[in-house]
């Protein structure tokens, strides 16, 4: 019977992977060095001998469904990485096709965030819905969006790019080359810019949220303003997807109540009225340090 | 053989009604004073009994397929239309049913928008796409998006409200009830209000279109800033959607160049890099007096 699938996260430091049951329980799992592997080529070669060793560990290649892969600038349609700046190798990387023909088991890519979208829809809190956003809030913000059971993918399989929407008109600098870009106030670096504008001084996110659970006005201040920015992004999207709840995680949503608080309230005030008070701000219903293996085995 | 559609156009005014063949020609039509019916019970027998006659007049009953029907506030999931304010029907009105059980026919309803995007796809210039949106410049700002081959209705069936995304912060009043609303700017009643702020004159859009045709500098620049307002609105809305196509029409689109150039303008200059030059911004395909029709009638 084929219950189990691998779920590979690709990032531009290292790759976690491992196998999952349908229940959601991960079986095995490793890490690889992603920076390490000069080409696409060597690193699925590296992947898939450890990950055979994984698959007869867990009963041989019949029990296994297919392969997911969750990676920056990853093209469902295609199969593809493409121009991914944060990793190493250059252009279009056939990822998928290279670990499919290694393993001999189907494989499907997305990017980072469509893959939490699906994890959280599979495994986590999102079961049993069919208009959501997932909204992971790290060193950019990236978002998967799912309407009417699927994930939005568009013409050209990069839909769903939220922290790419200008929320301000000349505003701060995105590595897209444009300005304004919700990224870049609502991420890890927009926190850490803000601390510097505001409070003078590199801090990271983490440290941000330190000093504002220790009373920091300033610090409280900046979580406000990012709520803000943040609250009325979402409630600008939901009259474009009328969804059912949106899921934050990624590092800044780990503050808790400091961002979540902010978020819901400003969330709420720009929100039209016919949607008012029905769409819920939720935190991932899957465990941190699982969602990336869950989300692209979901994929699988 | 089942070759017929009925599409029916409720406004808050006149309701236009007629029967379609598959090739999006319109065999038969007539209109009806939406407004003169205190009851939308006494509105449905009165379009019953004109649709019977067409019905029999072109061969009978098993020649249609089913009714479709666009109107003002449509629920597609209920096929309620649910608190119109331009009509003079209050609360919530079951009018597919309504007319299903009179006609003894499936009937479906959904917003004239959405309509307007089913038409598009069925017998305009969408044939063939799975991604798009269609916007009427009206009175009002209504948009119609299709994603993945299906028009975005969300978990409330109210998705796809592009004319209430606030592009201005503390802007222009909305009838929403918030402020800065897309569809304060970018519609005919738009065009109004920056007539009267810039020129001190109550115009209409139409006014203001013919004095930005004989050279008048301040229409033209009403036109401009429009278009900016749209044409940025529209490029944030391509990151989340990756459409192919967007169709601009209603009023406001049919004064050509003078909204298409601006708006086409401000939009490449806003795009995300990935899709600069690829989305298109195109007049309807449809002759403006049958969309319509033919867009209630693409639902049937």
């Amino acid at each position: 019977m084929k219950s189990l699938s691998i779920g590979i996260d690709i990032g531009g430091t290292g790759t976690k992977f491992g196998v999952v049951n349908t229940e959601g329980k991960i079986l095995e799992q490793a890490t690889l060095p992603t920076a390490e592997y000069s080409t696409p080529e060597l690193f699925a070669d590296a992947l898939s001998q450890s990950l055979k060793g994984m698959i007869s560990g867990c009963g041989g290649k019949d029990h296994f469904r297919g392969v997911g892969l969750g990676a920056p600038n990853g093209n469902f349609y295609t199969g593809n990485i493409e121009h991914a700046p944060n990793l190493r190798w250059r252009g279009i990387v056939p990822m998928a096709r290279l670990l499919s023909e290694r393993l001999d088991l189907p494989a499907r890519l997305t990017n980072d965030a469509n893959a939490a979208a699906m994890g959280e829809l599979i495994y986590g809190s999102a079961s049993g819905m069919k208009d959501f956003f997932v909204v992971t809030l790290g060193t950019g913000l990236g978002s998967g969006i799912v309407s009417g059971g699927k994930v939005v993918y568009g013409k050209t399989g990069f839909a769903g790019e939220l922290g790419h929407v200008i929320v301000k008109k000349n505003g701060r600098p995105c590595g897209c080359g444009r300005a304004g870009c919700l990224e870049t106030y609502a991420s890890a670096t927009g926190l850490s810019l803000s601390a510097k504008e505001k409070m003078g001084k590199a801090l990271s996110s983490s440290e941000v949220a330190q000093a504002a659970e220790a009373g920091d006005k300033v610090a409280l201040e900046i979580f406000e303003e990012t709520g803000m920015i943040l609250g009325e992004a979402l409630a600008n999207a939901v009259v474009l997807f009328s969804p059912e709840a949106i899921f934050l995680y990624g590092g800044v949503a780990r503050a808790g109540d400091l961002i979540f608080n902010p978020t819901r309230n400003h969330f709420e005030k720009n929100m039209l009225n016919i949607f008012q008070k029905s769409v819920k701000i939720l935190p991932s219903g899957l465990i941190e340090s699982d969602a990336a293996i869950l989300g692209a085995a979901a994929l699988g």
